[in-house]
């Protein structure tokens, strides 16, 4: 366990082929502050090939503007249907791809493990990662769910780091 | 159907996350032309990131070099496993990925309709559509079967246009 830097930036994915919501934080001294938060919506009406075109160019937006250093990226849901799966395999491939092509280390999180980091329970709602991203990172409101997985993703990279082994 | 430009390059691409084909064929006043063909091999050692991340720089490396205009990709083969299903969408992303950054429209193709246009036959074994796109291409050796399979779809896209209905 090597730490993160001083002061580090955390972009956090959780990708879908409709919506994918991305949040970045910055941890200064073991501190987590919030930067932004937001989601990439694709149209349905769009082929498919143009819609994970939409999710690297929104991934790789964020970056440009955000400038983190790391990505931690939400192992999808693992859908029991084969063509759910591949599809999603899909959209996350164009997002990891995104991270990788501007430099950036990209960490793999599983759900249960992100619900775990943010509300301490595996099996948290979604509206208690939604709630628990909030107070953690002392917003005025709550983000969406999308946006809100993505910052919970980004506060669980960080606490591997922060907490004491 | 609007038909194709009088020459045009088509780049095919055969997914997975082990083994990317790519081939280029050029079709001249309705003559195909071999341009290349080859594959894109990564190291199941590294990081699936890492993998993807070089399937998309390989596949960008083919589209700067020899400049096609179009890609096409074949479907991948609908696992009937959730998890191989997944790792085979990353890998098709991160590939239409690419053709989509350089611009380029991307066409996908069934491997029965691929088959089909090379061999007559949507049940063709992997050798026969290797002999196949040999013949078709004058070629005087038989590409791998990745390459072969690749420059089988190059071929299925552009038999859409020549072939009079």
């Amino acid at each position: 366990m090597t730490g993160l830097p001083a002061m580090e930036r955390i972009l956090g994915i959780d990708p879908g082929s409709r919506i994918t919501g991305y949040g970045v934080i910055e941890v200064d001294r073991g501190q987590l502050r919030f930067i932004t938060c937001g989601t990439i919506v694709t149209d349905r009406k769009h082929p498919f090939a143009h819609r994970l075109n939409e999710i690297f160019d929104g991934v790789n937006e964020v970056i440009q503007l955000h400038q983190p250093a790391v990505a931690a990226v939400e192992d999808v849901f693992l859908a029991t249907n084969p063509r759910s799966a591949l599809k999603l395999g899909h959209a996350r491939g164009a997002a990891v791809v995104a991270a990788m092509q501007n430099g950036l280390a990209v960490h793999d999180y599983s759900p249960r493990r992100v619900k775990q980091a943010v509300a301490g329970y595996g099996q948290a709602e979604k509206n208690q990662v939604q709630h628990m991203v909030r107070v953690l990172l002392g917003l005025s409101a709550s983000p969406s769910v999308d946006a809100a997985d993505a910052l919970a993703v980004a506060i669980c990279h960080a606490n591997q780091f922060r907490v004491t082994k």
